[in-house]
């Protein structure tokens, strides 16, 4: 941490600074320039409330220079985490797309989706059984029912399935499950994290509305601290002034996370677009600059989808998708 | 809601269209323009994906044009609603300023930070005991001591109290607490939002980091639905592109929800500036534009607080604050 | 447009603004629902001000149905404008890459820059002359000398040049220009955008740091309106809160404005990101979504470029990125 | 300057930096630490590229420690900036209210509400000629025949005139009126900043719509360093996601561009909310945070406004609005 202070502060104050640090043991490096002092601070400053000395009469400005994530950082940790759900394989050059409905409506539903998906490649399946939805009015989801649908689906394709927890108090029903997702709303909901982070399921932690990136990786942080290694962390869209589309899909996150963490980072160009035609160009954008994978949303009936109809592609069209990310993934060896 | 078609729908699709959405059990009034043709859809539409039919082939665009709010809606209950806390109120003239620390710290500093503001003129006590923070490596809070703490500050001062809850299963810890607050990071998290909903307490909800005052107005519709009439809103600065303060505290929020719900609009400038300096004059600015309360930070010794120290102001401070809020309250009679 | 009004709203306030309406020669289909009246205006409604009608006493809503933007929407031009610039073009599946420093330093520097970038397979020459700089005391570039020195290089390779215009009363010094740059922070500089207008020359048109899709189509138009149908839409990155990245690239951006727009799109992946690590996954990116082209910093020896050194790739660098964007061209044929 | 340099940092490389920063005749103060090596820079800091310098495989990051405005800023300037236009002064205690219709439309309407403004308080009198607007295709004002009115309306009221100049073309036309507008549109046209830079006129310079405190204070400074010192900064609502009203209304500007500039900080609360009901509270709030004046569009008849009558006061309601606003300085003094 660097305190650069203000011209002309006065020697008793600088030293009554000076002293507080050292007591929190803390090394102060004192340099004199010939217009400011500069106050160099080694040692374990994430204890030190950085807007707090900003705000003394005699500091002109305070800068952190450590990186205040450790777990998830890949200065400290150089080779890619690769995350492992039964056979399939998400990071470290490996890719997995994750497809299948915004909600599970149905047994008839998610077991023809299922195949559907897994017929044109895809590794994983999703499906919301618990909905956040903005208005209590909307339609919340099948809940532990949905669940169990999602695992009959299972049973009949293979596919490990990803779906959302929003709750920690609903923790026993996911005990199958083989992926828990935290959703965007969720991503700052720290009591819920830190009961993931007791758990050694994966977690697949998308980013929030409006966070950044160094808040989405110390969430990461909440879960990892806590016990379990295993997040994928998610790009979903973030919020703007967009006018057609619902959020922007901030792909530049994919190669700046890979570059700052050693986990695994893909792309749900669905809720990011919230339109079907858009999905596909997204899709393949995101493959093309480097994700591990991708969670996109199919239906069967998109016009008479429960929610989120409106951004689900048919099987047909994911299938046709799946093809063209491959030829992606290809090009870019 | 308003459909308008594409320039060229054929009448079948049309006549598709208009089947399924009256099987939906909702009128639909045909009007052929000259270039467009516009369905106006009347009844519950509520129930319809407006998303979804804007994906549509034949569909130019769709428009919403009843409000999804109800029960914090003004056109259905026109006087302010006011809400009781002892004997302060909140609310249809009433003018409240909460005061207290970032975080309960201990005994002594509770209840000498009480004592202050109650001489200053404030109405209830604030402070953390559970705190969400973005570094799981952070002080987290008290927790339940720090409740007990800010009860016994409260016996000392006869001030209510008003702490944060991060998660419903807490809610046992708040049972003698007069005000619970809902953090701008949990103001999506419909779990915590619903088990509030069953509780009789008045609830303090602070807008989300980037969120809009229609979905504000839902999460308190979350609450109110759920049977939960006592909701204050409260708006502590989103997240724009601000270089020099650590959000855009957005006052203009105020008259805009005033006009939209009868629910009583609290303003935090601490938490929106993150600067001590900038707390008054966003203070005396909340309340010319007719804020019904503020919630202020306030320490003994904000250099060594032990998390928001650099927002904080001094009882001093406070003091002086408080008469010029009260001077302005006098001239905006 | 669309007009719902109040429930309850007087006959004769009705009337009285159904007569104001048709006095502007626009016709009105009232349309009375069990709750709600809604007028449907037919006619040339791009003459009335939508926020002064949503002002009115007994209006609920306003919304317009029809697009603003006429030149430049597909709707009325379904095929692909190709921009033909000597033997390149750009559009209707023609891609183009222009590379090149930030600025145009010496006539050494650019002509080895010009022939570097041809030889590695750029078909056009970038640099700039003119500096838009958000402080007084930066380089402002070398101006009509510099322009002399990029029509050097031109002379010497053969790559038509780019170069940014921040004046129209520089235009006789672009007499020799290939194609005229308008940069972000002059996207709304209207009586700019009609002076372009007014010439034949070929426009690429930068999106603004926080503009919307319809404000980037409206700027084209004023080009477009003025006479000259050669503009090609160039997204650059938005603003947001981004922490790691100076901007935030939209590529979303890239497959809506196809859809709405017959205009070309390309894609500046060096001003968006500000890190040259992160330029090539973007410019993959922008390729794999359906770019027309890419923009791209070159420099011979970034660190000591005069200006963004720091996203400017080195030849060798932008000559391994050319051979995988044409790796991905192909992968989506 | 403070350049941190990486873990493990090679001896050669960091001399080599080192060296190419003497050579351009700044000092480097080296602090090596337990974990990492401070560059202390110091000297003329503006001339180097900090993001080149954090570019290099080297180093950890850079921070830059003075502030790169001078004229503007309030350290090298402690007192207020007082500008004096005619009789009437902004800025030092002083507080102006500018007033008047968004267009000018007729001698009538011109004179009419320069009269009446005038009654209700105004000390100046603000009127479009030339209209920068998002469409080509709406109404682009009078130009200089609406200067021509606004002069007349001064001669018969006695009130200094504001208006808007789009293009230093255009100066000719403007060498009466009493303050230039730089709109938002163009706060970064800085050929244009340049050119009022060499007047001796008062230019009111707009906050851009996605611009920060620092990118406002770097365009006064264009002004400011090209010999002009007579420049009133002005807060108009920045862009954010919004969802009912047009922009946000950033009022903490006012009390941080206080601190870090001497230069008068007036509020534009009609075109921050678009909205006419908003505009009076919002005007209270900017003042009560210490704004130095405020500028209202109020016009005769806005239902007829030929734009933005939406967000237009009445005279009425301009005079009510006056009364208050008296009554908040009173209030704060």
């Amino acid at each position: 941490m660097i305190i650069v202070l203000k011209h002309g502060a006065s020697t008793e104050e600088r030293e009554h600074l000076v002293e507080w640090i050292k007591n929190l043991g803390i090394d102060v490096h004192e340099s004199d320039g010939s217009y400011q002092t500069v106050l160099g601070l080694i040692g374990d400053t994430a204890k030190i409330d950085a807007d707090l000395i900003a705000s003394l009469d005699i500091v002109e400005s305070v800068r952190r220079i450590s990186d205040t994530f450790k777990c998830c950082n890949r200065r400290f940790h150089p080779d890619d985490t690769v995350i492992n759900i039964g056979d399939v394989q998400i990071g470290g050059g490996a890719f997995a797309v994750i497809a299948g409905p915004c909600s599970v409506e149905s047994e008839d539903q998610i077991v023809y989706i299922a195949k559907a998906v897994k017929q044109a490649g895809a590794q994983m399946l999703r499906g919301g059984a618990f909905k956040p939805r903005t208005s209590p009015y909307d339609f919340q989801g099948l809940k532990g029912e949905g669940i169990k649908l999602l695992l009959t689906a299972r049973k009949e394709t293979g596919l490990p399935v990803v779906t959302e927890i929003m709750s920690a108090s609903d923790l026993d029903l996911f005990e199958d499950v083989d992926v828990l997702q935290v959703g965007a709303r969720n991503m700052q909901n720290f009591d819920l994290l830190k009961a993931l982070g007791q758990t050694t399921k994966p977690i697949l932690l998308k980013r929030g509305l409006a966070n950044t990136l160094k808040e989405l990786l110390m969430s990461a942080e909440y879960i990892m601290s806590s016990g379990n290694p295993n997040v994928i962390l998610c790009e979903r869209g973030i919020r703007t002034y967009s006018d057609y589309l619902r959020n922007t899909l901030d792909l530049s996150a994919v190669p700046m996370l890979h570059e700052l963490s050693h986990l695994p980072v893909i792309v749900d160009p669905s809720h990011a677009t919230g339109i079907s035609r858009i999905v596909p160009p997204m899709a393949l954008a995101a493959t093309a600059c480097g994700a591990d994978g991708l969670i996109i949303e199919v239906h069967n009936d998109p016009p008479h989808a429960l929610c989120d109809g409106a951004q689900s592609l048919t099987p047909d069209e994911f299938a046709v998708l799946q093809r063209r990310i491959t030829a992606i993934r290809d090009a870019i060896r």
